[in-house]
């Protein structure tokens, strides 16, 4: 399959969507934005995420974050759609762009296809596939999951609140980390630039290599 | 980039690893594997996602998941770092196996690599790339994660749950799911089919399209 993968620039396709016409790279602009594929309109999986997805507008709203989503359904299925959406959860409303692909060429580029899962006429259908792009149009982090398994909404905040505190501050977060929560310093860091870059202190864990390599430090 | 991604059969590839030679479709056999990479050994973020597999072995292995870890570092290194992530916390033991991919080849077949990422010669590191494998071989669920963002092995687990839950069951799993909770009905089951494999009954989403298509249950 195509290889669409972290570190590559997402291909700057334009296509129709519930907002009218969208090119990739002018959407993302100078923020990060959440690409997002689902296998199809009206089916069970998908209403439960992009419902989550609407109630979780506001949170990325906040951390500047747009999201688009995209499957091989055309713009009228996608609106007749969230109608349904939206009475699933009420309150939560789909006011980001879903896009149509119909063709299946942008979900192929983008690396977007489930090839266990065919339509009823042996075309192509999307995975759940989760794109996190930067303001450098370059895909930071992906989740690809396979259509029988929703995605964890909150585990994609967190991922973005990981990749923007790693950003602001170059500083890398461990396993299972929170906001909040200790960060590490990275190994080009020599301690003497530590001091300086985190007048806040760091805290070197004591190993048995004495490389001293795992410096945690609290950041803002 | 190369793009192994989900439905493809992980290339079976012949490796050293701390355990001695590895062929992965032979380390698969029957069962599901979680492979994964890290950028390298003595190194923050890879301490605490090492230890913290190390600490969730258990669960893997309650679940009949077998774990197999990879980086481009030799045999020996990894063996040295093994006595730091041990010491980083007393009582996980690393018993699980890690490939060593000194020629960087392995990680470019297996979209493993961090673009953005280079050792002192200007080689490729890996990304923080985990494929769930099944007993097919096949890569069922991948996570792309950057050097600068450890993983969340929770969403390991509870992706692991999900995935065996709809093969076990014939079903999906919805937006954030977690054990014990309601499971959705594929579209591809009629009623009448529901109602002879669900025999604990089903519940349909009352939604304006009235398709009939959100049927949730319960497995056991």
């Amino acid at each position: 399959m195509p290889g669409l993968t972290i570190g590559d620039t997402v291909p700057n396709l334009e296509l129709d969507s519930t907002h009218g016409k969208i090119r990739i790279h002018d959407f993302v602009g100078d923020t990060y934005v959440i690409l997002f594929s689902h296998p199809g309109d009206f089916t069970p999986v998908c209403t439960t995420e992009l419902a989550a997805m609407a109630g979780y507008a506001k949170e990325f709203d906040k951390r500047g974050v747009k999201l688009l989503g995209i499957s091989c359904d055309d713009v009228q299925s996608h609106k007749d759609w969230i109608k349904d959406i939206e009475a699933y959860k009420p309150g939560n409303r789909v006011t980001y762009p879903i896009m149509a692909d119909p063709s299946r060429e942008a979900i192929k580029q983008l690396n977007m296809v489930d090839p266990d899962e065919k339509d009823s006429n042996g075309g192509h259908l999307p995975s759940r596939a989760l794109h996190i792009v930067g303001p450098d149009k370059k895909v930071k982090l992906s989740f690809l999951y396979p259509s029988c398994v929703g995605r964890n909404m909150d585990e994609v905040v967190r991922a973005v609140d990981a990749l923007q505190t790693a950003a602001k501050h170059a500083v890398a977060t461990p396993v299972n980390w929170k906001p909040g929560e200790r960060v590490v310093i990275p190994p080009g860091v020599s301690d003497d630039e530590a001091k300086e870059k985190f007048p806040q202190g760091f805290d070197t864990a004591d190993l048995p290599s004495g490389k001293g390599y795992l410096r945690f430090t609290k950041v803002g």
